[in-house]
């Protein structure tokens, strides 16, 4: 029996007095001496409880995943609002209760943690909170946002030195990256619909076009929702490489980017099982997130993605690895945990 | 046996004059005294016999596709680049080129135009190069360009009301548009490997959380690039209609929006054909563009998406529809020309 891990969980249920928190830091950023003080914000254990076993938990025990590795709510993340200070306080709080569920369920969450990014801002500022959320919280991985601006794409691409004070630091503590947009302030984009699976794309593609990983062979990445567009245009992606004059997608690339399954129907799980390399795939749901109905063809909810890899025509080891053994590996801190636990 | 209508190419390769042209206009975008005029550029029907004779021609008769929608090059439009009437001018010369490229090969290329758009211009302004266009030009579609600033994504969605004055002009002439963007000029996205898959996913989504179709219920896109994200993620965006409250795609979008088929592998094929609703495929293969060399694990060029279309699983019925039916349909002025030559 595996271990079934979901890689990709947000707090997406959080009691309304975080919201309520945010909103008032939000309306006080032109007043700070009005901004809400982190003690200003009460949630109990039990109402924590409450939000879960109503929720997320509920649908794992009935849809049999065991563990969800569990972050701050991506589109609550919003690192375009306000300045750096603004983001470290709210990146903080959304950590320590991401903390909490996982203290209360250490059998059911696993932490992983938002960074306090801010537009234009040096990304060397996130790396105290990233230091405090694996060494005091014990997460096993961030999540990091690749346009902070929210949907203007103002920061370099991810091959961009900017970016490598996080990386010396994600080797250092052998953790990935699951690289996750926020909300989007750009009319153009909607965010789950739109904005995500651009970021997805665009985010391979950056890796694609340069040689990050020559720089730091154990950097890994995991891109959410399926990997974008990317399994869908494999051909056209395996294409561009050779106009680049790069190695084959799965040379250049597949040793340290990995995609989740959080593809929302039979036929796009069967392309990204067909396409993309076993050891590059790992099991996850995203729920409760973008789509949070019943799919009135199948019966199932759209994102209990557990449904469609049960379904997939492949072998048993394969699904092992999906469910447990590449989430193991690409999550080192995870598996160690694990293994303290006799599992 | 179907006519093979290619929906889906440029002039990408132009005589070199035209990219000398332009490069000169861009050179002199602010010193405009200095600018190049249009009766500077000077290509003779034997240097257009030429590029297309060993280029697009020679695939289109290797592979076996009879006629070609042929508009100037995409990534050429670049409607970011200086302001209107740059626009204007080399819109201008674009099309009619095309148009010589028709006449010439009367029986092979039908042009579809590109527009003068320009960030933050009213599209009004488009309107009477369309015309030219339809009417001086025998035209049977349009590239609308959604975002013209190239990546930074500052107009409003396609569902605005913006938009309006270049969709009553599309119904009066009953043409379709391809949604195309241009060039990306923001270093995030690479042009054709994140920024053209983006667009075609940020179009659709738009046009998911409007009623367009309801102001013009005959108004046709034209996603290319087999609809970026869209097919893979069917689930997601099924899911996205529920929560918006909007009915199912097939209802909501699918008498009005329409992918081509670049795609480049059969996996990516086989999964738009067994998602997305037949009579909403249009054959297509973009060639010769973002990729260009042979694959070397089927031995077949990446962009010869015909032999993912033969070798695909369904009705010889189906293939017709793709290959001429549809397309006839939904270009109902390429219909028309193709019925006044007996066709």
């Amino acid at each position: 029996m595996s271990l079934i891990i979901d890689c990709h969980g947000h707090y997406t249920t959080a009691p309304k007095a975080l919201a309520d928190w945010r909103e008032k830091q939000i309306a006080t950023l032109n007043n700070p001496s009005q901004a809400p003080k982190v003690a200003d914000l009460k949630i109990s254990d039990d109402e924590i409880r409450e939000t879960l076993e109503a929720n997320q938990l509920k649908f794992m025990n009935e849809r049999g995943s065991d563990l969800t590795i569990f972050s701050p709510r991506a589109s609550f993340m919003a690192h375009h609002i306000g300045d750096y200070q603004v983001s470290a306080t709210w990146a903080a709080i959304c950590n320590e209760l991401c903390y909490r569920v996982a203290q209360l369920y250490p059998d059911r969450f696993v932490p992983a943690a938002m960074l306090p990014q801010s537009p234009g801002v040096p990304v060397e500022t996130c790396v105290a909170e990233l230091e405090r959320c694996v060494n005091e919280y014990g997460n096993v991985g961030i999540n990091l946002n690749p346009d902070p601006s929210g949907g203007h794409w103002t920061s370099p691409p991810l091959t961009d030195k900017y970016w490598y004070p996080i990386y010396e630091k994600m080797v250092e503590y052998d953790i990935p990256a699951m690289v996750h947009v926020s909300t989007s302030c750009n009319p153009a984009f909607h965010t789950t619909g739109a904005h995500y699976l651009a970021a997805d794309t665009t985010a391979f593609m950056q890796c694609l076009t340069g040689d990050l990983f020559k720089d730091f062979p154990s950097l890994r990445f995991l891109i959410p929702h399926g990997g974008g567009a990317v399994p869908y245009h494999w051909g056209r992606f395996r294409g561009l490489a050779m106009i680049l004059k790069k190695p084959e997608i799965e040379e250049h690339l597949m040793n340290n980017i990995f995609f989740d399954t959080c593809v929302y129907h039979q036929p796009g799980i069967d392309l990204l099982l067909d396409v993309v390399p076993n050891k590059n795939i790992l099991f996850a749901s995203e729920m409760i997130g973008a789509v949070r109905d019943i799919d009135p063809r199948t019966g199932f909810y759209f994102d209990d993605t557990k449904q469609y890899i049960e379904a997939a025509k492949i072998s048993a080891q394969d699904k092992h690895n999906i469910y447990e053994a590449n989430t193991r590996r690409v999550f080192p801190r995870l598996d160690a945990q694990l293994k303290a636990k006799g599992l």
